[in-house]
């Protein structure tokens, strides 16, 4: 294990994060929030230090191969959260290290989902911080460090394997720097147009701001208690159409401006994603018909929360848990579904789910015409043992860890609906659950060790779970 | 597809199954409920009849290949499920066809989930064929045809491997017809053994007879409304004692006969199946102290619903709803570990969880050490290509057909807790679930529509739902 190359990382992603809090700093210096301020330049010596010493030695070796990037992937996405959690704590609107901890992880992870029971009375500058995280873990803080680090020798892929969500990852020019580059760009170019839009919506500057992070970063913590409930139809439509664009693969986007835009809308997984959110959103109009005044109505809360749920991002418009139950069933597939492998949205991906019921498909053919040979494909192009491998690898630790956390929580004696959705909300980064975690509630029901466990889920899911296991593993770190 | 030995072998069945309804024949005779009497003749007739119409031309090619198997093997189990509910339907005691048709895939694939809300009004005869269909369904109707049958040339290996359960199928000796007749003496040998215990445990013959089938098939129907709350201690843990025993893989049972007994003690499978009963006993019985009145009684409990769920019997002592949830968890998660393969018992099957999870393991591996080759072993021997896939595929499959009938079920608007251990108990062929189809309740909540589906769900279930699978496969068809 090259111990020199993965503190040299960590202590760039913990200089990032000191450059982040700029933002949340200079909006507390805007509404004049002196105590917050305080607190963020404190926050932003602590990372800058601890970052400075953790990279002051330039490593010899720059290779970073599988283990290391993987191992690299989890402690970055550790470290941010616990150091990202300091300005909740310190200014005591969340005094406790594990729910602080959550609270942050959540953020990072795009989860959304939040153990404060209230969060209008906090102040501008800890509501811009705890949204701000969203827009940085939307994109992934490793790949930030990609496009800003100098190119170095080394071999950066595996990093960016690790965070990337998705079975594969596709770089979209030779370079990876490049690619790194290439992706921040299209994503800042989403934040501005949705900002502009939401204020044309008339949002003050600071919720369409706020607003746009967790749309886009795909994280649904909200400044309002009752989430998106209280838009205006414009403002809401706006956002539904941001959370879709946002689960998107953001290569479509390159090809667009590569005016390659007919070879996205050929991609299998974006053809299945959008197909999925059409059929999800008819099926729940049609269920939910008579509880909403108009058609209209109806229309936009269904298609609202399927896009939310969808690409896992958490906001809502209306309360899903008083809906039938095959409304409700619905939105707990979707859950697990997600949105397309590298979007901002987390779950299990439709990229995955596709090449895993292809290979379903496959094995019958297998069986009925043995003499035949079979290849599972996506896009046109066959999936890669390895790639098909690593997906089988995946469900199965998936339900192991669904698992084992189900369990776990369960100490806390709340009812069974309650557990299965809280796990599947925290580990397919998604926010609200059904019943006691529902739309209207909050996790701070759940005991410390229950959140302890739902934030470890959390940064499971959104590293797809492979950096964990590698960082737990003895195997990993035996010579 | 060679349409004529399916036929064929789908003839025998039926003359299997009027074999088998000469004994409700029987015990309806010495009951003297006539009125089943005539019953039961009707019905043997109709089998005898349709089973040699349909066997009258013996076929031309007698080779069984991999998809004849599966879809004999599918064929088969609905047949016998549509002729064996005959004898419900025209008693008058389960006049719709649906709930008919539940009932008796229920027993033969060892469910033991119930429609009905009182047994005990139910004639002798009835209960006693209701019973002895999970005796039937246990070890398998086509093992036991080809324990009968005269030997031929052809392969009926593929006909073995659709039916039974688990992995891969595990000959104990190179002939085929061999294997099966040692199984069904094996079966044989415990059915009268447990009789007898039970006999000296004061239940009266009929009682003793169909406990035991219900027992030794893993099935779980009672004849009495309290499933096994009512007998004494004695009889609990004998029952206890022979579900645990009719977990193991029966192949365990053979090596004890061939004087290797040892050998069967190495098995990976079987020190995992006690091991998970272990764990699970001693975790439900400390969170359960004190519902019970002392240490023993929660001991009983405990290590009674554990037993009976792992080996997806469905006998219950005592209403595990009112458990808490940590123990109810424990329930539902051993639900879908279920038995080992080559048992009477359900479930995915340990040794499937075993490779699932080594798999993994060997994952972490790889991309620790990439240039070290890593396989998967079980019983000291690798798990080859073909049965890693075979088990991936399974698992994805059966997380698509989990979710579908979900799906479905939930249009009856019950809440999730009850759908969600619905499928599991009816998949896992287990019988109870949580909430409203909880141990002291029944299935006859469900709409038709739901009713439907959770029989195609225990039938799927049964057969490891490929034979399924490539039942409904166009490309099975396909010339």
């Amino acid at each position: 294990m090259n111990y020199r190359i993965i503190l040299y990382v960590l202590g760039n992603v913990l200089k990032v994060e000191a450059l982040a809090m700029v933002l949340p700093l200079v909006c507390s210096l805007m509404y004049k929030e002196f105590d917050c301020v305080f607190v963020f330049i404190i926050c932003i010596l602590l990372c800058l230090i601890c970052g400075v010493l953790l990279s002051f030695k330039q490593p010899q070796k720059r290779e970073i191969y599988a283990k290391e990037g993987f191992v690299t992937a989890a402690l970055s996405w550790i470290i941010i959260s616990i150091f990202g959690s300091i300005p909740f704590i310190i200014s005591g609107y969340i005094p406790n290290f594990i729910d602080a901890l959550f609270e942050t992880a959540s953020g990072f992870t795009t989860t959304g989902a939040s153990i404060l029971e209230k969060v209008e009375y906090l102040p501008k500058g800890i509501l811009f911080w705890r949204s701000f995280t969203h827009w940085i873990g939307g994109m992934g803080v490793l790949v930030f460090l990609l496009a800003i680090l100098p190119a170095s020798g080394g071999s950066n892929v595996y990093l960016m394997r690790a965070e990337s969500p998705g079975p594969s990852v596709s770089k979209l020019v030779p370079r990876l720097r490049e690619t790194a580059r290439i992706l921040y760009g299209i994503y800042i170019f989403i934040t501005v147009i949705l900002t502009l839009l939401l204020l044309i919506g008339k949002l003050d500057l600071f919720e369409a701001l706020v607003t746009t992070f967790e749309t886009v970063g795909t994280g649904g913590f909200a400044v309002r208690n009752s989430s998106a409930e209280g838009y205006s139809s414009y403002v809401q439509i706006v956002i539904n159409i941001f959370m879709l664009l946002c689960g998107v693969d953001f290569t479509a986007y390159y090809l667009i401006i590569m005016k390659k835009g007919k070879l996205a809308l050929k991609s299998d997984e974006i053809k299945t994603y959008f197909l999925i959110y059409l059929t999800a959103t008819i099926l729940i109009t049609i269920n939910c018909i008579g509880i909403y005044p108009s058609i209209f109505d109806t229309i936009k809360h269904s298609s609202f929360q399927v896009a939310s749920i969808m690409t896992t991002t958490g906001f809502t418009t209306t309360d899903f848990n008083v809906w039938p139950s095959f409304s409700k069933t619905i939105i707990v597939l979707l859950m697990f579904i997600g949105a397309c492998a590298g979007s901002t949205g987390g779950g299990i991906k439709v990229s995955r789910i596709i090449i895993a019921l292809k290979s379903i498909i496959k094995e019958i053919k297998i069986s009925s015409h043995p003499r035949n040979i079979e290849k599972v494909t996506i896009n046109k192009r066959v999936v890669e043992h390895e790639t098909l491998r690593a997906i089988n690898v995946y469900f199965i630790s998936y339900i192991a860890i669904f698992t084992i956390s189900l369990l776990i929580i369960s100490l806390d004696n709340l009812d069974f609906t309650t557990n299965f959705t809280a796990v599947a909300a925290t580990m397919n980064n998604i926010g609200p659950g059904l019943s006691e975690v529902g739309p209207s509630a909050n996790y701070s029901i759940y005991s410390p060790l229950s959140t302890f466990v739902l934030t470890i889920d959390m940064l499971i899911g959104r590293l797809e779970i492979f950096p964990f296991l590698v960082l737990c593993s003895p195997y990993a770190w035996k010579k």
